[in-house]
């Protein structure tokens, strides 16, 4: 491959917005080389790729750099027109990009916050997951996706509810993902992992666990130092 | 117009959020019905249309509700293909769907943050401001908007720099805006606000200034006793 050719992926391997960006390129059978990016410790190749942000997931197509893994998504279903992530309809499409945004903008930050806080703000916080969840529950409405009978595009983004926050709830013993409140999403969870593409491309639990395990502690520290 | 036919816009009068579409409806030449909502005491109609959030803007097409502004900017342009706010290229719509991002998400967060906050938050949200400005100055590159020649998706998000910043600016005696240091966005405000549709939808300035006087009193009030 010459070097400004074919697809780059700059990721980090427990973060959520890179998994996105890795099941939509498996899902399309789009062939990529990964590039583990050390995000406490970046590297020049990221700077120089995604110099506003200098985060990951950093798409690169043809020497071309796209940074921000909605957008990257977007991108990818623009090239790659197989294998569609959002449906066809504009009104359909304006409502899968509502629930991804809602998913990572309520649920995805709520079940953090719920991770990093203590007393009330942690109370609060699980409050808001669950309302959050609740809301989605009603949307999945007795589809296998989101997307319907297919992975879509707001499954990749709310995918983190299915592998990452069971590891947050264990790490601080709290329950969000109550089956009894949640049967669609507790279906949809196991729809989910058990979909041969994303089941390969899911970071090891005691990686998480751990990995979690710590930057909560890294951040309650750093927050009541800033009190 | 029959009850469920042609486009209907729920806003409040000095949402950034409901402008954004305003000015897309306006430069797509598309006719609408304006309906007015006290977000302080939300309508059965603005629950029933955006019952997840309860938000405005409510696009309503046909009788089906879209809510979220950037959704709805997406979803007029790919319904009325005329005068695209997108451009047509995949790589380009990427860079201007990030851009977009960055100016809702961190400049204008900061923005609020700094109308809405005294003491270190409230220079740390300056300089947090002007960071991010910075980079939007760069991106410029000495083009007349964002979207080239043309007001394009990024213009229209960003908008809010061009009429509500300066009001920001005034009620706390702050000093973002520097034209010394942001020369092309200067300019571009110049452009924006001197646009024949963009003019003739900008809510008035004093209007705006007692508006937002009363809601940083609010919020700083709320935030001390929170604390």
């Amino acid at each position: 491959m010459e070097e400004n050719q074919g697809v780059k992926l700059l990721g980090f391997w427990v973060s959520p917005y890179v998994l996105r960006v890795k099941w939509a390129l498996k899902l399309k059978g789009i062939e990529y080389e990964y590039i583990e990016e050390d995000v406490f410790n970046k590297s020049p190749l990221l700077l120089k790729l995604n110099p506003v942000k200098g985060q990951v997931p950093v798409l690169v197509h043809d020497g071309k750099p796209i940074p921000e893994s909605i957008v990257i998504l977007e991108y990818i279903d623009e090239v790659w027109k197989h294998s569609p992530l959002l449906p066809q309809d504009p009104y359909e499409r304006a409502n899968s990009r509502f629930w991804a945004k809602f998913a990572a903008e309520k649920l995805q930050a709520y079940a953090w916050e719920a991770l990093c806080s203590r007393g009330e703000d942690h109370e609060r916080a699980i409050n808001a997951s669950m309302e959050a969840l609740e809301k989605m529950e009603k949307e999945l409405n007795g589809k296998k996706f989101f997307g319907g009978d297919k992975i879509g595009f707001v499954d990749l983004v709310a995918g983190f509810i299915s592998y990452q926050l069971p590891v947050y709830e264990e790490i601080v013993s709290m329950k969000i993902l109550d089956s009894s409140k949640f049967p669609a999403i507790t279906n949809w969870i196991n729809n989910f992992l058990n979909h041969p593409l994303i089941k390969e491309e899911l970071p090891p639990k005691h990686k998480m666990l751990a990995y979690f395990s710590n930057r909560r502690n890294v951040i309650l520290v750093q927050n009541s130092s800033n009190k």
